[in-house]
């Protein structure tokens, strides 16, 4: 199994093999590490590839990493696939695993592989080369709130899925192959200018309420600034089902929502991290969302 | 869920509640990590309890880093256990956790919980603070052989319960609580003499095997000198089960094997470290286990 794992990078002192793995070149003395464990039951859609599985088992974790603006420096993984399962799926899990390793410039530094009823569980670790980690508790009335990419893309792939309409590849994408923002994330922890950050798997309202509740704060979100992703509109007008919803309680979208000090703006946009403004931090309780005159708050993930 | 993990460790710069968690402390800039799974339905034996399951979770984990001399500094853990399961059940399962953290000195911190088939995946980090990790590939032509500990306990156990004779308590004991060596193991790589080192969760013969074809060495391991555990023999003879497939072939015990320069014998006493000599690395490019005429070659696990 292991030997499709490459062999990558200058972190790794031990790989795996012996009975752990051995990371180096954590030069502040700190280690960021975060788990997450993905089902098949769970989260292989239909359309989903033994490859976008693996992918998005990894991909779960590197984004956590991300959200406190840490480099990943290698990945733990410990599968447990039935052990009727063909040997050329388990590679691909592997192989999946081993591309997202790839994009975020790290690879597999140990594991376990037993048979079992179809858990990928994978440990992230990360290093902050000295950086402050983005947290959740930081945000200040008065910060602004912003997030990286666009909105709604994976709920809107599931729907699209879901209904047949297979035609709406890019979100169908998004579903599938999440994008871990690690490069965003430590442009944005380098640039001292974040005051909370956390990754959007379990939806914006989910977010900005973890956010707000962990802060001390609530959070005034425009619904008029949010970039919704371009196919959003349409399927969920072609799926009956409110645009509204989907971007605010759904997740899956593996972006990071963050709040900064507006007086250190430009050091972000020196930063070079792509971004929309989508609200404002008060001192609120919770985040609403504002939309003309409507203001409503806004909800936990149902997804 | 995570209430009843307690705080107790000054290496947790940043614990559960956050996307990730941060360790510090680690003043030679490298982190040792390592990941297993446990699975309700290959682990838990049916005398075992929640608890007791909970703490195998973490045990397993904290024994690799025995095997390294690192000192456990967290424990991240993602549980998928079935959505019906008592509410009580879980909090055992995680205070056995908690109670193996608390043995080893450090604590939870970090995890996921979700529903699912009855896995508890575990990665333990620790920390070296400058001993050199001992790994499989060192042994050396001349070393000595040696384990923590007695042999063949858990094995034991497990006979002793499938038969029925629950009255064998320290050997159940053996098999349902096993004891990560985490003090030995840091004991060990701080005194310089260990060459190579593994822990025994796959049987003695798969670490003797291990270790000889990872150091590209041969053992000769002496039957008379293997510390085997009170009840062994007692429980085979009752089970009508071979003494030596038992120690040899079963996984469960959770000692340390390892090999050291003899000249540096004084240092390892120095250390404090209680082990028994067991044999001797030679030229050869495999184990044998040698009882008096007879010299066999030790086998792999068949548990």
């Amino acid at each position: 199994m292991r030997s499709i794992f490459r062999r990558r990078s200058e972190d790794t002192v031990i790989g795996p093999g012996d009975d752990a793995a051995v990371i180096g070149g954590l030069s502040d003395g700190r280690v960021v590490a975060t788990t997450d464990a993905v089902s098949v039951e769970r989260h292989k859609t239909p359309n989903m590839s033994w490859e976008q599985f693996g992918w998005t088992a990894a991909a779960v974790n590197f984004s956590d990493l991300a959200a406190m603006g840490a480099r990943p420096v290698g990945l733990l993984t410990a599968m447990s696939m039935p052990g009727d399962m063909e040997e050329s799926d388990l590679l691909d899990i592997a192989s999946g695993i081993d591309q997202c390793c790839e994009f975020c410039k790290t690879e597999v530094v140990g594991g376990d592989t037993k048979p079992g009823p179809g858990i990928v569980s994978s440990t992230a670790l990360g290093n902050l080369e000295g950086r402050k980690p983005m947290t959740r508790d930081g945000a200040q009335p008065g910060d602004i709130v912003a997030v990286t990419g666009s909105l709604g893309n994976a709920a809107a792939g599931f729907l699209a899925l879901e209904n047949g309409h297979t035609e709406y590849e890019d979100s169908i994408f998004s579903l599938t192959v999440p994008v871990p923002r690690w490069e965003e994330g430590i442009k944005m922890a380098a640039s001292g200018a974040v005051s909370s950050c956390m990754d959007l798997s379990d939806g914006l309202g989910n977010a900005c309420r973890t956010i707000c509740a962990r802060s001390h704060v609530g959070m005034e979100i425009e619904w008029e600034f949010l970039p919704i992703g371009e196919e959003v509109e349409e399927i969920c007008a072609l799926c009956r089902k409110d645009v509204k919803e989907t971007v605010v309680r759904w997740g899956g979208d593996y972006e990071l929502l963050f709040t900064f000090d507006k007086s250190k703006i430009q050091d972000l946009y020196d930063a070079g991290v792509a971004f929309s403004i989508i609200g404002v931090v008060t001192n609120d309780s919770a985040p609403y969302l504002c939309d003309g005159e409507q203001r409503s708050e806004m909800q936990d993930g149902i997804y």
